[in-house]
């Protein structure tokens, strides 16, 4: 990454969603298709990658997602998505998934992932991000746990 | 409204949703139909009002609503809501959309309106509802907006 | 309006739709969520106004929409469409949307609306319109709740 | 079938819907997918058996459907449904299915079928249907149409 | 048909199509509609037409379908295509559909039919298609059903 | 795992799903949504593992998937699973996804993952599975990616 590179902060690819979740969106026992779940992961990482590179950008890869508690029909689910590390073209997003009770105000995490997304020019080649830089704590962490993820690799 | 009725705040029931529009939600223009708007309208609102109540509610009035710039597939529709006025059993939702260019981040506003939503129990018939208190400037803007709307009725 | 512009019958614009309300369609209870019926109505809408026009057309505004009956899995719910006033390039289409219970016959209005449709030519930009006649008792009542409404905006 | 067996008018069950084809419900070449007009007709099917018998109604057959002429994204599509022969617990069910384009106001055939529903007690066992009746002429061309398709077979 | 015509193995155009049956793809009675599994056919179709082609495909005619047995909201309904038999542009697809309960591994056929599908070059007209041969007794008995179909009209 | 426990053949969980990418499931750039395709290993490992385990099913975990190849509107997505590996109430399914080429019968994989899903009795708690044995070679490797991916985690 050149040292010139434009910056931008983690707030402007800040993205946020609440899904109500209706009886289409579950099966005979009432709980969510984890494939409903992965498809909101990947449309608020896609929204939250355009936000950041002002680019069309395609899913190159999703971490390994683990489903803590289930969801069901009259629930909210929340995703909130940012851009918490970038490559040349790559973006590194951090998802998290909660799920809410609105009955109750009771919130509990679903999941959390890391998703990378890849910004394409008009010709559908990788093309050049910005990069990113946090400007509170909650976002350095986001960056930290972005950071350790790649270095585990 | 009895005066020992508990009340909320606005906060509580703020509501955030953005979508990504994809060729599929929109006409041969590629411009988005106005019901796809009206049908994010309505969600944001029932999930704004099933926070404030902790009930599940039904959608009683959308105030008119004006398109004042299109919507085109790439976009995104950032849709907002909050609880604004209450009264024995229905809450008075006020909804705002905008249209964000993630390439040059120009956000506009699409459209607000307000939408009366009511709170039922399991039996299907409406149900008291907490009132409502702003914290905020802002917040306290669009409570004025919805007193307002009502004497103009 | 100019006096030598084209006029076409209300008929021409006539637009039903009845649709038959299915479990995925409807919320918790059992009871259609209010941005389906504000979808039909739009879709509706843009179709009587197509009609009309023989052109594309955009929805610029729908007037307030106050849901009378509820709608429950297993209803029909018919949607009606008129073109019933114009402008230079916009449509007032009055909606009336009726909730069916096929094993009763029983049938009872939801609601109506006026929604102003604008008629787009292959470049996006607003293009004219024919006017619109009335040839029966129930189009020219159509057309006088049209007018009062404009003139008490 | 007994002679006293109530029996209904035609025009009790007729049923139209006109669906505008947008981009999402056609392939490659813009021409729409056989499989959404079949459920079109499935579902026009639907509605008109339960409008003649007021019971639910399950899908017993459809006769061989061909396809005259294509659907375009921008067209509109209109299906008509008359019940028009019943058995003890079976309607046969006449569609017709026609593009129009709304810029011409064009209107082609694109095919027409007949669909045997079977009515269905709340135990799922099929349950008696009323008679239907002709009232015009073009009702009664109808009728003959079902029943020299029934010689036929 | 040409001698010379180069001629492809049935195989090469089989496909399969297992759908898991959720409560929004069902009525009021958990029961699945019509519509959807003429849609199945006719995808399924369209896949093995466009496999033994290698072009886009539209549907020109479905052969009249029989529904054996109701598909229940939790069943599976598995749904497998094969090129029957040529003609110069034209192709007679097999399609077999049956449900699997999954609890006791049970399958039945619910139905049968014949897709024709027609080849489209892409200026949107009939084109050549290669012809079909079986390898196996099964595919046999598919091509002498096609065959038989044909003499029958 | 009790030495005595029934086990069934992995061919009995085989699932194969092909499915045709239609403009509606792609972007601006006619390259589909990698939430679609999630969204397709989900259903394709929760048949699987419905039929190895004849219960029904939740998601618990999704290993990381990396998308090889892009997908277009026009190309066939093509998903097989197979239960792989089996807990005390847990199995691993493995799934491989496919995009193929009609017009050159070209094949290439997309990406491959394992999902593991949890079998629910009727009151949603886990509740225990048949183990699983391969009967060749090909399913044998397929054991051993399943098992090597188990000792690296
Ligand atoms: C993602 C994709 C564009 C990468 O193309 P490529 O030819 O490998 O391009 P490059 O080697 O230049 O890599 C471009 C960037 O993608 C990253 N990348 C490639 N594959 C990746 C993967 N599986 N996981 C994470 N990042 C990946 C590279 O590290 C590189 O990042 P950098 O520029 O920040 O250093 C390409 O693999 C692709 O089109 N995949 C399909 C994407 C898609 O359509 N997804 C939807 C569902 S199929
Ligand atoms: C249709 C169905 C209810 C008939 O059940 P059945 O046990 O054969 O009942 P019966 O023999 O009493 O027949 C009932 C009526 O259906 C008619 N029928 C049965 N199969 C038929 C077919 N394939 N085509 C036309 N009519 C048929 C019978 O003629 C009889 O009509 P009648 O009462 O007017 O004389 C049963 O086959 C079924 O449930 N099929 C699946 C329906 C479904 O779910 N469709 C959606 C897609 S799978
Ligand atoms: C199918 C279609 C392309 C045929 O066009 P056409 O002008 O009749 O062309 P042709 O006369 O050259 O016929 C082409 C082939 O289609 C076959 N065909 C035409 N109509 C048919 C029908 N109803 N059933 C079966 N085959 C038919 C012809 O027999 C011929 O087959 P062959 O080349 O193997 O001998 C045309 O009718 C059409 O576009 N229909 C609409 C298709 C569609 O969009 N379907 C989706 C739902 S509307
Ligand atoms: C999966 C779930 C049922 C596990 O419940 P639990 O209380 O942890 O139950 P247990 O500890 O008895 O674990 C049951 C099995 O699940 C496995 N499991 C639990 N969490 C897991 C994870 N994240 N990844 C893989 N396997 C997991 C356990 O190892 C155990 O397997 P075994 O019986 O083969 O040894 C529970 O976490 C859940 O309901 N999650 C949500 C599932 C869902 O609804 N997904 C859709 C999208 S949200």
């Amino acid at each position: 990454m050149s040292k010139q590179k434009e910056k931008r902060p983690m707030t402007r690819s800040h993205t946020l969603q609440s899904h109500l979740i209706s009886p289409s969106d579950t099966n005979h026992l009432q709980t969510i298709f984890g494939g409903t779940v992965l498809a909101y992961i990947d449309e608020a990482a896609a929204i939250a990658a355009m936000r950041h590179s002002g680019k069309i950008v395609v899913t190159a890869s999703v971490d390994s997602v683990d489903f803590h508690s289930s969801v069901k029909s009259g629930d909210l689910v929340n995703v909130e998505a940012w851009v918490a590390a970038t490559g040349r073209t790559s973006m590194v997003v951090y998802v998290h998934v909660s799920v809410e009770n609105p009955a109750t105000e009771d919130t509990k995490t679903t999941t959390t992932s890391f998703v990378t997304m890849v910004a394409i020019d008009s010709s559908g080649n990788p093309t050049e991000v910005p990069g990113v830089f946090a400007e509170t704590d909650a976002e350095r962490e986001i960056i930290d746990m972005a950071l350790s993820r790649k270095s585990g690799e």
